[in-house]
């Protein structure tokens, strides 16, 4: 693969004249932001919903990815007819800055024309939602009718509402969390160990100085890494039974499975989890993996708000749906339910549920179609 | 660090006249087998308890390190007067094969004199057990008043009571498990793959020419990332939050913690991970993580039983005591469980008690005083 960066974004580029600050202080100047809209704004801008997505998502929710050619990520959820309609409702979903998918991140070229590297400033979930609010804002919406999330995309629902909550009307905040806690960092911090660890990393210059793509020429094997220890948390113990158990991968030669007494993969949850790995390292990029983990392990939104999680959401009156998933061990019910309180204690509406789903935290993302009447009904 | 192999063991070795049969059919010749000892056999042999040790632990049960002059593992509980009471028993602990403290593993001379590397066979718990049991055969030791054991070591106590049931009068298992699962076997891919994308792993043959330690010419940075992910595994959400929640590092300088918006380890946690990763090769080499971790993964005691898991025991009449905790997530209460259940079938005695302890599987290793009473209740 040699294609440049710039054509993997078939949709939409906004650029911002003004540059971004930034929390840390630093502010980026010439900002792009890659988006995709669905559906249709109404003459008062008044349908609009935007999706936020997670840690290695993009904006092709609803359309074919560009690299891998797959449907769009939530394709179940958006669409005609769908729970998030697009014969009523304005859809748009942006690629997070620091990501790779056409807005400005690592890979992105710097002033000087080289990419950023790890010179690109870090970045908060706060900082990627004060870019989507430059881009509602140059779309020419005053008030968005939702912001929709899951996981990371939940972290930056709760962003808006805490930083911007009289910007929208809703927020629906799908199994997520107000804060990074101890073993979420730390489970990042093994992917970004992994990726820093690998000699191909080269300090994050690794990219070629054609402007090929970066996905490969980078630290391929430490990303693989990184990415098959967070994929585990993605899924539930009883899920990861339920579709593997401890059965043995049938050999090439067509026989049975059986133990090899060697270090191949075995074991089909060993080769499921080697082929998450290796196809991740198709479509993102390393860099990129550091600089959103990151973003995520800073997220605290008590911590913002000087140390109240109730005081985080003072300026908004936006109406509030959470929903969590039973088996999700990554960000468990019980971090939607501070949600849910720190919300309460402000009398703002909120509606909370837990569902019952054997995929743990990828859930949000499969086959649940209570999910689905939740989302709808949030949303009418 | 270029000290030889052989000093690292400081006890007995005990080197096997006959080769020993193993698992995959292969048999090794020349095994040895490195071990201590406390306390005294008495005459009629009849008190001697066999400490099994786990993934990354070794035979100094209850006697320094003698890498990092720390004091035994299991020094809390194995001594004069202690739970394990070496004024009464004959306690031995063997480190078993396929690791690296002076036991037969990869890092081992093969009969070309060269260290073994990959072409060491892969073993399972079994064959570990087979080589317990000739060690315990040279002692002159007809039958152990217990076999003791947690995590692996516990599997290990479990797999002499299937396959060596009336050379036991009692198996003691503390946070175990009777099979590895879909989840376990993920965990120790993950930290497979992280050693062997590490290039320095080169395929298993990074020993150097002269002996000198493997420990420091190895795949130091793969390891360490295989050990940090395996280490949250250890800890339980709880745990972490409690000894570490967000907390921020103090500065070199000696300014509080504050955020860098850097890749510095800025969250404790994080400085506190990367420590274990990198200490850890110090004292461990990698190709035994390879070996070692694969064993468990192979491990699953029903199977091996035709797939009942209560016909594992109908060779013994032992009595055992099942520990398991309640913080645990590696190797939940349910297993322990299901263990009890199957020991029942047999009509074996069993005593069975799930602990409250706030450290997560590592709760075997750590302060939990309700351990030592059941320990000591059950031995005497």
């Amino acid at each position: 693969m040699a294609t440049r960066l710039e054509p993997l974004t078939a949709g939409h580029v906004l650029e911002l004249a003004e540059p971004l600050p930034l929390d840390s202080g630093r502010s980026l100047a010439g900002v792009r932001i890659a988006y995709e809209t669905y559906g249709t704004l109404n003459p008062d801008a008044s349908n609009a919903i935007l999706i936020c997505h997670a840690l290695t998502g993009d904006q092709h929710v609803a359309s074919p990815h560009p690299i891998t050619g797959k449907p769009g990520w939530w394709i179940r959820m958006v669409g005609p007819g769908k729970p998030i309609d697009t014969d009523r409702f304005f859809v748009i979903c942006a690629n997070v800055i620091g990501s790779c998918m056409g807005s400005s991140g690592p890979a992105s070229p710097a002033d000087d024309g080289r990419p950023w590297g790890m010179r690109f400033p870090v970045i908060t979930i706060r900082d990627m939602v004060r870019a989507q609010v430059a881009l509602v804002d140059a779309l020419g919406i005053a008030k968005l009718h939702a912001v929709v999330g899951g996981s990371m995309g939940g972290m930056q629902a709760l962003s808006w509402a805490a930083n911007f909550g009289d910007r929208i009307d809703a927020a629906l905040v799908i199994a997520s969390t107000s804060r990074h806690s101890a073993q979420n960092i730390a489970f990042h911090e093994v992917g970004r160990q992994a990726i820093m660890a690998d000699p191909a990393w080269a300090g994050g210059d690794y990219y070629s100085a054609d402007g090929s793509d970066p996905r490969k020429s980078g630290p391929e094997a430490g990303l693989a890494v990184a990415r098959m220890a967070a994929h585990i948390t993605y899924l539930s113990e009883q899920g990861l039974t339920e579709k593997f158990g401890r059965r043995l991968q049938d050999r090439p030669d067509g026989s049975k499975g059986a133990k090899t007494f060697g270090f191949d993969a075995d074991f089909q949850v060993e080769s499921y989890l080697r082929y998450q790995g290796l196809s991740f390292t198709d479509r993102f990029d390393a860099n990129s993996y550091l600089y959103i983990t990151r973003a995520m392990d800073y997220f605290d939104l008590a911590e913002e708000a000087g140390g109240k999680l109730a005081d985080a959401f003072a300026g908004t009156r936006a109406r509030f749906c959470l929903v969590s998933f039973d088996t999700d061990w990554l960000y468990p019910t019980g971090e939607s339910r501070t949600i849910a309180h720190a919300l309460n204690a402000q009398g703002l509406p909120v509606s909370f549920v837990e569902l019952s789903a054997p995929y743990g935290h990828d859930s949000f993302l499969l086959d649940v179609p209570e999910l689905d009447r939740v989302v709808a009904g949030f949303l009418q």
